[in-house]
């Protein structure tokens, strides 16, 4: 089926926001950990955040609208500090619940039952559940003009990572881990290997790495 | 195991950059469709479009810097349109394939064994095997100061996909429809549903939808 850009701007809201978010493909699904300046600790589930760059380490992440955006966005702005946690199969129901907007005074790990965890040198919370964490120092920020959302760079200050999921390569395997995928507003995904391919030369066919 | 930023620092580069791909998650797996001025086409995979906001239809997408960017980025920035097509598990080392550099007379289409499709209201090729495909007008682009890639947005203009695979609420079943995630550099997989939640509210456990 073909829909045009005319159909699509005459969908129910509801309906376009599901179909849209399909658009993409897989999406990451991670734990943003924050805390104010009082001390008081926050966790949202994002499928927004995104491979930037290795070298140096950086990965964007989209937040909604300063007007619609809570506290996660405004913990960042304030501290320049958070965590990325992935979320794992062990926790995707309370990962998911995150997502309920909780007044301020009420943390999301006790909502939802999830562990905050400290590491020296970082000023805001990891997720002890969690199996890959890293904690990242704000570098950038920008409003999108064409629809307000906001874009989050941040640079990798520490890294925690069962160590027996990383290989040789530096390549961690994800789907051992037991990382979810995202795919629409709300379905959630394991995956199973297809297979890793040798870097691609024009004269040659892939070979399985794997 | 903990890595410091320090730590990260001193890997040696190709670990280093297969460690930081797999941080963010499982990434969307995408074949970009454009074409030059002249009419040779170029079909390129990606593992850096992301969903932007559904009203208007936005996806961004991450280019690597100017400097050793290619064909997509001159295309997409002459023409102004450009195709995102999902890599399912029929095509994925042909999709992975593309990423060899190919001289410019070269059309990835034919190297890779794919065939350009092409839609009335769209100048750039779509790939037929792709069964979830859509074209974008640029709106959008930006170098990343901190790094040198650039970020690309693009609005929907035109829709594809296997009608068995939209569901009463809008949402694409993408599992059903093969497509693949990729981790860290070269990776992929495919998706087995967990499951969908409801709309989560504080004070009620989240709903399994399916």
């Amino acid at each position: 089926m073909q829909i045009t850009h005319d159909e699509l701007q005459q969908l129910d809201d509801r309906y376009r926001a599901n179909l849209i978010n399909s658009l993409s493909g897989f999406k990451s699904a991670n734990l943003i950990g924050t805390v104010d300046k009082q001390g008081r600790t926050n966790l949202a589930i994002v499928s927004s955040v995104f491979h930037l760059g290795a070298n140096p380490p950086l990965l964007g992440m989209i937040s909604r609208p300063h007007s619609v955006a809570r506290h996660t966005l405004d913990n960042i702005l304030a501290i320049g500090e958070y965590t990325i946690n992935h979320v794992n199969a062990a926790i995707w129901t309370q990962a998911h619940q995150t997502s309920a907007r909780f007044p301020r005074e009420i943390s999301e790990f006790d909502a939802v039952g999830l562990s905050a965890q400290w590491h020296d040198g970082v000023k805001a919370p990891f997720v002890a559940e969690s199996r890959l964490k890293y904690a990242l120092k704000l570098r950038s920020h920008q409003t999108i003009d064409l629809n307000g959302v906001v874009l989050l760079i941040g640079e990798v200050t520490q890294l925690h990572v069962e160590q027996g999921a990383v290989t040789d390569s530096g390549y961690i395997d994800i789907a051992q881990l037991g990382s979810v995928a995202v795919s629409g507003l709300d379905s959630y995904h394991t995956a199973q290997n297809l297979g890793r391919l040798s870097y691609a030369k024009p004269d040659k066919v892939p070979q399985r790495l794997d």
